[in-house]
């Protein structure tokens, strides 16, 4: 007996069922119903001739006539191509069988889109049906008992207890299933779900629990593919717009803690209703969830008062991955639904920048890594399998299209790349969901559906380094009109100017206001990276990811010629993705790395940058456009239009002489 | 260095406290505060001299001189007889110190009354009083981190998890407690309460849900010591008398098994506050519950449908022991309060005989122990450490006084004791609340507080013995006049006779219906303990254990005279009490025992009685009054008043030829 493709052999007794022996081979066939030639889970396809390698000589007539249940089966087109059902076919003699793709259990890779790593489908429960024996008045077993033994002798799983609001259903559900149920087993351990019948597919949720967006995927924890997904705004955001401000809302408001939470978990219940419904599928057939979270939000999702993570010393209440029942904390799943959230790092670092590790696995590397997740704080993470170091730096929500005058989320309509030429200073942009650029004759045809409705974060390092090098802005990012040029967009705004991307009702423009919150949230980008690469005693990295929206969205170039990511090379960085929520997603469908991670972050080193008074110092180094790199006039070239004639002096000296060469032009 | 009165000795470096001395000797020394000096538990007393017989010279001087705290203590009379404190008496020298009661932890014995053996006290649960250092910016410990690693460190335990709605309140408690915080650990694994500071006590509740009763007793968890008991009717009582009609209620009434599950925990939350409340504690005081009932009340409580439990083959839906959280059942004690409920054995033998097991543990027995149970069903356990046997047998209610005419409950002002005049037929009694007998010239004076409301259990098996004795009822049990007899305590009732044993607006009498009630109570109870001396072998058993409330006030000689109970010497039958509530109150002091109830239970061998063609024979060959047994005479002369003239043919012979001895008497 050979089983291909995992060349797993063995004898068996003749008569044994194909299903038996791949169980006792060890080999990775799928079986949901328990052998019955219910779930049709468990095909396979016997081979003909001679496997000369192996030493065998397969047949197919070593194996048994055709069941009534699979006459049954092919009769309705179920069993094709000359497969047979591993449960009703019984060896007779030496045989080859492949089992195909798609009836090998929990094995299958989903890759991840630009990631790591595959994750392999491994979750914390598994479903089994079992039929029970008929009760007994000679036997006073009860079902539970007679539950428990199914699983013992089909199974082999010695399971040791069943949670009360399942119990409450099992004899409903033999009566319905006519003694056959399936059970979902979390862990191995504990019965959460029982069905009658068969039940075939159970589902979780991984959902990245941001400040300002919530995202959820709902997985199918058997396959691990991803059915739906859905997001929303946090609807915190009416408590306050940045972390700190509704730190302030509970410190100031009595129950505040208690609003934010409910709110909280309403948004999750909002979300996972969108989910299942694009899923085809129901709230109750979600049995677990993962959420990754920065530690307010952590903190907040479960009931806990964020007040001590708002002063220092910032102390969590918990860093631990934490395992509760959702409906404990009210979101309405399975009755006995799980919800895991990933474990902190710090009162700073949360178990989103866990999300981002589990992702990316810079523990795992060789060379040098740094992950950035950049939201209203950028977590920054750098090291090797050596070390690991982490800070938190306050980058404001600029980056994110926040509190910038014409921002908004990357979403269809929002302007995602900008140029502007360096003789006229008129801008040319595109937005998202439309695929020429607005100078292109048909762009007012192609983005009518989609309109133009604001800027979002990759939109604005564009504009803003852009601006830089056409001499909108100086280096210390002060908009102005320029000596000998004359322009209708570079208006006066109040006491400062403003660049106008787009005239009209709905004026999209960059204010001094605006320059400034990213001139803000670089340097402390700047600056967090280049504490935490003082203290991991290097220059540069080998890798750079960017995670998030951002970092999806962004153009590399634009963020180094900011200097909001330090030096290497620019084919070794990219966007990791929404790393934080494939993190989720790795720890819903892979069981073992929770474990994995919980035993990572205890080992990573926090950098307080507010404790590190050269933090402040690099802050204000930094906040000059542009920030000197080794690169910047090399990066200058590529990012430009023809720069036929340059009217922005690049500064690549010392960043101290840049106070020297301000004031460069006329104020009219 | 020496402990007493435990014996326990050793060598320990100068300097080393008491207390840790104790603790690296094995000895038995409280301690709370966790060595601060706040707690005062851990008081010792040094002793003075020599003690020749373990080769050691104490001398009070090698102990530290009294410290700051000591001292304080002292003056405020809580240090007092020369006792040191163990935690800041430090050893300098050969010393024997005497550890008093109060300062020895768990190993209180708590004497059950009539019981076979004494408690040990050994909670599922202990409290911990830590102090955690003060959080600090250059380390991110989280505070639960800081929880466990203090735990470790002061006493050597490391604890898994901390239940959600605990860790919320982590914070605070610190806060309020100045870093100071104790603990509740379940199971020496998870930490299920928190408080601010010292917290010296927790509690349990034991239940006994009865079909017609349910009883409490709260205790403190740390000295065993039952504090406050309460009682009061089942209040499912309106949804049916006994347990088959509330079990048909069910299947007549859609969710009529949610409204009584729903009745019974308010009842269980009434009785938990009258509790609390005469022992001067809080609700959330009570962290651990143990609960015993029969299968129905049992599956009714734990929220699940007693359907099946209602026809053959009366599946139970779980046998086991189940461990909750009494919040996820709507009962209101700590928020992370458990309850346990004790395991039951077959359809008809629940969680209250294992708690009647537990408590006189017949597994543990030399000689065959006959325990019965009687209540609306009657539970029977038979054997000893070799086999062990049980049934169930349905009784009915009269045992308990329902159903019975002027039946009551077993409360004051209930008659419990007859004697009937064999000459005037005239009834003398006593009720209970009152210690003279109704013939007593000061009854009326004495009995005026309690009254006379009607007749319990008892009562009403002592007044149908004497009624049989002095020939108001023949042995078919039917009442009647005597010939050559006039009296007017025999009535004419409709179609039939009573007795009645007082007159008056409240008069209270035995009717027809009563007689046959009993009958059949005892023909059942008798046909019952008969098929499990036949499977067991025997003929005789060598002690019987009377259980619950009807036990508890039976007069055994009675109980014989009508066969309830078989041949036994008379001293060795005998109330065992409560038997199921000090079983749940065992399983509730002593975690181990629970463990040991699970273990025995499965080995127990159930007879069902329904599917003994014999018990229908012995059931009818057991209605006749009364029953044979070889030492009725000897009884009969015990029980009667000085039997100058027995009207009664007392009938020795077999129980066919009763027959023929009927209706010997005229009918009027």
């Amino acid at each position: 007996m050979l089983f291909m493709p995992s060349g797993l052999r063995g004898r068996v007794p003749i008569g044994t069922t194909v299903l038996q022996a791949a169980q006792r081979l060890g080999v990775d066939l799928e079986s949901i119903c328990g052998g019955q030639g219910k779930c049709r889970k468990c095909q396979v396809l016997p081979q003909q001739g001679e496997f000369a390698k192996h030493g065998i000589v397969s047949r197919r007539e070593n194996l048994s006539e055709l069941s009534a249940t699979e006459l049954m089966q092919q009769s309705k087109n179920r069993l094709k191509d000359g497969r047979r059902l591993g449960c009703n076919a019984r060896i007779l003699g030496d045989l080859v069988v492949d089992v195909p793709e798609e009836s090998q259990q929990h094995k299958q890779h989903i890759a991840k889109a630009i990631t790591a790593y595959d994750i392999q489908v491994q979750p914390a429960l598994h479903l089994y049906t079992v039929t029970l024996p008929e009760p007994d008045m000679h036997s006073p077993l009860s079902d539970k008992r007679r539950m428990q033994q199914a699983l013992v002798s089909e199974f082999d799983l010695p399971v040791m207890d069943c949670e009360m609001t399942q119990l409450r259903l099992l004899q409903p559900a033999l009566v319905k299933g006519k003694r056959q149920i399936t059970v979902a087993v979390y862990q191995f351990q504990q019965i959460i779900g029982i069905w009658p019948g068969v039940k075939a597919e159970a589902y979780g949720l991984a959902v990245d629990l941001g400040s300002t967006t919530i995202a959820a995927q709902l997985c199918n924890l058997r396959t691990g593919e991803v059915v739906a997904t859905a997001d929303t705004m946090n609807p915190q955001i009416r408590f306050g717009e940045d972390l700190m401000s509704r730190v302030s809302y509970v410190m100031m408001n009595e129950g505040g803690d208690v609003a934010m939470t409910q709110v909280v978990r309403e948004a999750f219940n909002q979300l996972a209703r969108r989910a299942v419904k694009k899923a085809g599928i129901q709230l109750e057939d979600i049995l677990d969830m993962t959420v990754v979270a920065n530690p307010i939000m952590h903190h907040l999702f479960l009931g806990i008062d964020p007040t001590p993570l708002g002063t220092a010393p910032f102390t969590l209440t918990t860093d631990q991955m934490q395992v509760i029942r959702a409906a404990d904390i009210g979101i309405e799943l399975h009755a006995e639904a799980r919800v895991c959230t990933l474990p902190c790092i710090a009162g700073h670092i949360g178990a989103d920048t866990a999300g981002v590790i589990l992702s990316e696995r810079p523990d795992l590397a060789e060379e040098y890594v740094l992950l950035v997740d950049v939201g209203t704080n950028a977590e920054i993470v750098l090291g090797n399998r050596n070390r690991l170091l982490a800070a938190s730096s306050p980058t404001g929500p600029a980056f994110e299209g926040a509190q910038i005058s014409s921002g908004q989320r990357a979403a269809p309509g929002a302007i995602e790349r900008v140029r502007i030429d360096p003789e006229t200073l008129e801008p040319r942009f595109r937005v998202i969901g439309c695929d020429v650029w607005s100078d292109d004759p048909e762009f007012a045809e192609k983005s009518a559906r989609v309109g133009v409705s604001g800027i979002c974060g990759s939109g604005i390092i564009e504009v803003i380094a852009e601006m830089y090098l056409s001499g909108v802005i100086d280096e210390d990012g002060v908009i102005g009109p320029i000596v000998g040029k004359s322009t209708d967009r570079i208006v006066v705004d109040g006491r400062t100017y403003s660049y106008v991307i787009r005239e009209g009702d709905r004026s999209i423009r960059i204010t001094q206001n605006d320059v400034r919150a990213i001139q803000l949230g670089k340097a402390a980008l700047h600056a967090g990276t280049r504490l935490l690469l003082d203290y991991m005693g290097i220059e540069k990295v080998d890798r750079i990811g960017l995670a998030g929206a951002f970092g999806s969205h962004i153009d590399v170039k634009y963020a180094m010629v900011l200097g909001m990511i330090p030096d290497c090379n620019l084919d070794k960085v990219g966007s990791v993705g929404n790393a934080a929520g494939t993190g989720a997603r790795i720890a819903l469908l892979n069981f073992p790395s929770r474990r994995e991670i919980s035993e990572i972050l205890p080992k990573v080193e926090k950098i307080e940058t507010a404790l590190e008074p050269k933090f402040q110092e690099y802050f204000i180094d930094a906040m000059a456009i542009p920030h000197k790199t080794d690169r910047f006039e090399e990066l200058a070239k590529f990012v430009t239009l023809p720069a036929t004639k340059p009217k922005a002096e690049i500064n690549l000296g010392d960043d101290r002489n840049r106070r020297s060469s301000r004031r460069r032009r006329s104020r009219t």
